[in-house]
C-alpha cells in the first residue's frame, strides 16, 4: 500500500507493435505511443504522479509481479496483439484492479482481454477509419476527469467508434462523442469494480497523432489521478464466514 | 386503480397555442399537434390503449381531477405557455406521478414546470433552430421503448438540442442523438420517481412535421406503454410511523 | 428466435449434488431443489412459461447446444461443484446471455463461474449458517420482479449473506435484506449485459426449505418473466466496420 | 468562486428549535446541535475547511445572500419547522446547489423543503422512535465518504428510519443501515444535480447524542469535503441558443 501523500505510481502499458512496423505510426510516435501517453500524464499531473512505461515485448509481457506491486494506476493501450497477452497476466491484472489498483483503458483497448474480463460483455462496437472529425462533449460537467477541458474537445481527424458499444451501463457517463458521419459514442465512461476504479476513454487511434492533442492529454492525466482514488489501499475483498455481530 | 387487463388510459395534453397562431404549425398539424401525437399512439399501441386529448385552453387547463383520476399515462407537450400552467395543477400532476401515473414528456416539455418539478434541476440545454438533420441512436438495445425502430432513426430536419442537458443522470439512457452541427444530446431518458415512471423523448419541434415520422410515433407509443408499468396501481407513498416488526 | 406470443421457455439448471448426499436437503427437496424451483415458476407464471429441469450430472452438464438453443431464460443454482462446470459451457452460456437469453442466478450461484464471468468481479460476500431470520425489503416498489409480494418477505430461517457483496453496482436495486445478526445484503439485483437481462436473488440455501416459501417462489417466477424481456430476440452484437452514414 | 487551494467554506445550518424547548436535546447539545455538527467537521477535516454556524432564527433565516455567496458547502438539519423556511430561501439554495454549491442533508432533513425540491419526490419514509440499535454498513467501500470508518458503524440507540424511502435511485449508494426491529434503510446516498453534489446521511436524531459519535462525525466531515468537489466553480448552467459549431 502506498503512502497516501506520496505520488501516484502510474505504469503506462503499451502494446508497442504498430510503431515497429507502420511508418505512419512511427512518424507520429518516434518513441512509441506509450512514451507520448506518459509524457502527457507527467505534463498535466506533475508532482502528483511518477510515471514509467512498459510494453508487451518486455520480460513477462511488461508486467511481472514486482511491477504490478508498485503500480497504483495502470493505463492500457493495445490493438493488434490482444490475443498474445497471457491469460495468466489478465488474471493478475484483474485481481489487482479488484483489490484497488486504478485502470485507464484507451481506445482499441476496449477489445483487450482485461477490459472484456472486467466488463463481462463483448465490448464490441462499430468503427470506420475514415478521417472523421471527432467532437467530445462533456455530459457530466462536475466530474473530475472532465476538469479543464472545453466542451467539445475538437479532434480534427480520428477513427470513428460508434454505438452500439456493448458495455455495462457505466456508473458515470462523462463524455459522448459525435463524428463527421453522424455517429455517436459513449467515449468517456467510469466504472467501479471491487475496490478499483476504471476509466475508459476512446480517443487515440494509432493512425492519427491524437496523443499529442493537449485536451486529450489532460483528460488522460485527469483519469489517471481519478482512478487512483483517495486512499490507494490495495486490499483484496474476502469471501469469508462471519460470526454473529456483537 | 385500473383493471390490469383493461386498456391503458392515455391522456395527451397539448399546449395548443402554436397551431392557432403560426401558419407553418397549423399546416403541419391542422387538428393540433396533440391530435397527431394521439393518432401515433393509437396506430402503434392499438388495443392496448385508449387515448384522449386535452389542452391548456380547456376547462381547468385540461386536467380537472376527474380527468387525472381516469389517466394511467399522461403525455406532455408545451412550449410558449409553460408559465401559464397553474402551480396547483403542477402539484396535482406531480402527486399523481409519484403515486404511479406514467408521464411522457416531449421535446420542449423539458422546460415545463412539471418536468422541472420532478427532476429538481434546471433542465436547461443548448439549442438552435437551423434545419439540422437529427440521428437518434439506440444505446440500450433491449429497452422496450426502443423496440421496433432502426438505429439510427433519421429525422431530416429538426431543431437542435445539445448538451449539457441539466437533468439528473437518467436511470436508463436509451437514445443519444447527433445533429448536423456535430452536437450530441441524451434524447431518450427513463426515470423512476416514487411509484411512477417518466420518459423524456426530445424529437418533436413545432416547426417541423416530426410527429408524422413513423419511427418517432413508434417510440412515443412504446413509451406510453412502458411508463404505464405492469400494475398501474395508483397508491400514494406514506410518511408513516411504524411499530416493531413481528 | 421464439415467437413473442409463445410461452417463455425456462430451463432450470440445478447442481443436484446436495440432494444426493445430505439427508436434510433430500428431506426438504425429495425431487431435487431444481424440481421445487421449477414448480414455483409454473405455479406463479402459469401459461406464460414452459419449464424444464436439467442438472450438472446430465449429458454435457445438462446444457448441450440443443437445449440452450431452446432456452429463453436459464435459472442457475450451484454450490459445491462450481469448479466442475466446464469453462467451455461457461463460454456458451455467456454468449447466449449477451445475445439476449435471460438469466436468473439464485443464492450460492453468486459464486458460480457464469455469474463471476458476467459481473467481472469476485462476487465475494460474508456469510454465516446460523438460522438467521431474513427479512427481504422492497426498495423499488414498481419493479416487476417485486410485484405481488409483501415488504418485507419474512423467511423464518436462512443462511446469512452480508455486505460487502463484491458486484458492480446493480442497474436496478430491488431488494435489500436484513438478518437476525444485524447484517444487510443487496438481495435482489437487476443487471443488463449485452442484449440480456440478469437477476440475482439471494434467498435459497440448501439447508432450509426456502424454495417452498410462497413469496420466494413468486419472486423467482416474476424474475423469470422479467429477464425474458419484451422481444426475446437472440441476436449477437457485432464488432463490425461500417461505411459512412447516408 | 473560491480559490481552489483555499479552505472549503462550510456553513452548518441548524433549525435550532428543539434545543430551546426539549430538556433532553439541550442536555445532549448545550450549544445547539449545529455547534456539535460543526465541531465534528472541524475535528476531522481540519485545515481543509472553515466552518461557521447559522440558524433558522437568525436574520433572513440564517442564509442571506451574503452568506450563501461565501458558502462552498451547506449542511442542513431541520425537523419541526420545515414549513417555516421561506419558499424564496428554498429557491435561492436550490439555485446555488445547481450552480455548484455542495449540500449535506442530515437525518430529518429528508423532509425539508430543499431536499424535496431537489429530489422531486415525496422523500417519505417509515420511522419509529424506539431506541433501536442502528448498524451502518458500507456497500461502496471505495467511496471517499466511507473513508476511515468501520463497517458497520454501531450506533447504540437511534430513531429507526425504514424503507421504502421515496427518493430517486441515488447516483451512488454508500451506506445501508439495519435496525433492531429488522428494518433496512439506504442511509448514505450521493446525488449529482446540476453542477452540485448532494449527500444524504440519515443518522442523527435529536433525542439521541448521535452527533457526538466519532464515526458519524467522520462521515459528515468526509461528506462535506466530497460535496465540495474538485473545483468549487459556482457557475449557473445556461438555457442558451447557439450557432453552428465551427
Amino acid at each position: 500500500m502506498a503512502d497516501v501523500a506520496s505520488p501516484i505510481r502510474v505504469t503506462v502499458w503499451g502494446e508497442g507493435r504498430h510503431e515497429k512496423r507502420d511508418a505512419t505510426v512511427a512518424a507520429h510516435y518516434p518513441d512509441g505511443m506509450h512514451a507520448t501517453i506518459a509524457a502527457g500524464i507527467r505534463e498535466h499531473a506533475g508532482a502528483a504522479v511518477t510515471v514509467r512505461c512498459t510494453t508487451l515485448d518486455d520480460p513477462e509481457q511488461g508486467l511481472p509481479d514486482a511491477v504490478l506491486a508498485e503500480t497504483d494506476v495502470l493505463t492500457w493501450w493495445g490493438h493488434i496483439a490482444h490475443d498474445e497477452v497471457a491469460d495468466e497476466l489478465v488474471d493478475r491484472v484483474q485481481q489487482r484492479v479488484l483489490a484497488g489498483m486504478g485502470l485507464v483503458v484507451l481506445h482499441s483497448g476496449h477489445w483487450s482481454k482485461i477490459f472484456k474480463r472486467l466488463m463481462g460483455t463483448s465490448c464490441a462496437l462499430r468503427w470506420r477509419n475514415g478521417d472523421d472529425r471527432e467532437l467530445v462533449w462533456t455530459v457530466d460537467p462536475t466530474h473530475p476527469v472532465a476538469a479543464g477541458v472545453p466542451s467539445p474537445i475538437v479532434i480534427p481527424a480520428q477513427e470513428m467508434y460508434g454505438e452500439f458499444f456493448d458495455i455495462p451501463a457505466p456508473d458515470e457517463l462523462v463524455f459522448v462523442s459525435s463524428f463527421t458521419g453522424g455517429e455517436v459514442f459513449r467515449s468517456g465512461c467510469a466504472f467501479r469494480r471491487g475496490r478499483g476504479r476504471i476509466f475508459y476513454f476512446s480517443p487515440g487511434d494509432q493512425d492519427y497523432p491524437v496523443y499529442h492533442h493537449p485536451d486529450v492529454r489532460r483528460v488522460i492525466a485527469n483519469a489517471a489521478v481519478w482512478v487512483a482514488g483517495p486512499a490507494r489501499e490495495v486490499t483484496p475483498i474476502a469471501y469469508a464466514p462471519t460470526g454473529w455481530f456483537e
